[in-house]
């Protein structure tokens, strides 16, 4: 039996999460019951819901229970089975949480998915071909719905999410417009992401002024907007909706460690016609085959190239986790694990 | 030819509106051409929406021009026709404006309907059986869009708008629960609206307190809301949203005058996956017919007895509008011309 080493939830942040919230254990992994699967992770995947689990109160899931291993996805391989479809050596992602070896029981739908890696790295499946990359296509297709020649913008551009939205918007014609932190992520936004621009919203002070610098990136105004962060971005972006147009709020990123954020002018909601509607993905799992399948194509056709951050051990994920919350990460936070 | 005594708008609300906002003109009706008819008003409606009009900004619609007539619909009848289609004593409605006469190019689509009086009063083809009705059945049908047991609610529900929702949401099965400025107009809601409950949201200093009262009134959660002001009572209502609920935002009297009135928790719309969608109704006029059906089947049968606030005379249009804006009315509020 592999020791494996593993990071719980030991305490609720107050205010901004630190590593003080996380207790390292290591504990022998148990021997196997029939229908079960031994996985080694390769990757564990970093990601910003997790900031919401670690509180109290319950937000769309119930809270990451204190005590118990963090919950997340890993991608891995296969190194003892006792499941007839399952063999070592099978490459597969699930939710394994932070840790180097899980037990799975392999019968329970959607538990542990073997996949293919000739064309498509394993680690993209935790990032473009994973559950970012669809979250990304749900808001996308399921309730921005553009057409060819509409504006789609999205925040937090450079990160997992937002690397997926840019290909699937370019894919479908639309002028894609990202929102980042930083002169470096806004040039690989557009050189390497293809994103017709790029706003560096810490250049500006306030919604006013990152409105003025959206007049100038979308001529034509906002047909469709994802929105990641929320707070002043919204409330500029806000400025500049077209009639009729849609936001899909993924994440509020912005508000995570405290107060509410306060939205400055509701009213445009009505002026402008717009439909505002949040989701998660995990509710949606009848589109995840069409999605993975769309994203996995353009993955294998080198039409989106996704960056990876990459800390290296699983000592290393919740300092790398922070560090995504303060958007330290370009590209899909990665904790590789062997 | 007859006098027409008409009311314009001056002047732009600096802040609140005011009487001296407006000023009275009388002329002469001008004699007819070919296509016009010539319409003796018998009741003008006065509508929050007229509140944005007055305003310099674009909001959906263009600002209402000054030195011209208030926009506003009327009932009345045909006195002098030279169209085929009409002829004098036919019954009709039309966007006559604050004036007891309208000249009206009767070949515009749209812009002259004849109405039968047998069922239903003259008058509530302003209110009920009209544009205000529509737009509850708008916004409950297509948007909201309840099942039998969701529980739904409106704020100004003593108003023409809210008393159609009422009605349209109980002949589906719903609970349906009011908000409105005083013990009178709750008594209204319930005893007269068949409302299953109604809040003052006087009675409330702030939005956790009114959320505490919608608590009781809502012990299953609320699946759908109609916005029709904005403000301490959207923030309370979203505190109180199922997960999946549906928000139809037709109108924010209460940031009309001046500063845009901040959302507290936009948080709220992620974390619970609500859509909250933006509307007016004349920009769905596919959905007139069916829902004017419903709704003059609904009035003709008594299940939709709606209340009218009536001010006498042309003269009286003014203050009535202005008590409107601060909730002074029972109902729809009318100006009886003659």
């Amino acid at each position: 039996m592999p020791t494996n080493r593993q990071i719980l939830l030991d305490n609720r942040p107050q205010g901004e999460a630190s590593t003080s919230n996380f207790k390292f254990v290591s504990a022998e992994t148990p021997a196997l019951q029939d229908g079960q699967v031994l996985v080694r992770h390769h990757y564990l995947s970093l990601d910003p819901y997790m900031r919401g689990r670690m509180n109290e109160s319950k937000s769309y899931a119930q809270p990451q229970p204190l005590g118990e291993v963090m919950i997340g996805g890993t991608v891995g391989e296969v190194v003892e089975s006792r499941h007839p479809k399952f063999s070592v050596g099978d490459q597969v992602v699930g939710m394994g949480g932070w840790q180097e070896y899980s037990v799975v029981d392999a019968s329970q739908p959607g538990a542990l998915r073997k996949v293919d890696t000739t064309h498509v790295p394993l680690s993209h499946y935790l990032g473009a071909v994973g559950m970012p990359g669809v979250t990304a296509w749900y808001g996308l297709v399921k309730i921005i719905d553009p057409k060819a020649g509409d504006t789609v913008v999205v925040s937090a551009a450079a990160g997992a999410v937002g690397s997926a939205y840019g290909a699937l918007a370019k894919a479908r014609g639309c002028r894609a417009v990202g929102i980042a932190g930083g002169k470096d992520k806004c040039d690989y936004v557009v050189n390497e992401l293809g994103f017709d621009a790029c706003i560096d919203y810490k250049e500006h002070k306030d919604a006013y002024s990152l409105a003025k610098a959206l007049k100038q990136a979308c001529p034509n105004g906002i047909d469709g907007y994802f929105e990641n962060v929320g707070g002043m971005v919204l409330d500029a972006v806000l400025l500049r909706m077209n009639a009729h147009g849609r936001i899909a709020v993924c994440g509020m990123i912005a508000g995570y460690d405290g107060q509410p954020l306060p939205l400055a002018n509701p009213a445009l909601i009505l002026v402008n016609r717009l439909k505002v509607q949040g989701f998660i993905v995990s509710e949606h799992m009848e589109v995840w085959p069409e999605a993975l399948k769309e994203l996995g194509t353009l993955v294998a056709t080198g039409k989106l190239r996704p960056r990876e951050s990459v800390a290296q051990g699983i000592e290393a994920a919740p300092e790398a986790f922070l560090g995504l919350l303060k958007g330290k990460n370009f590209g899909k936070q990665l904790v590789k694990l062997i």
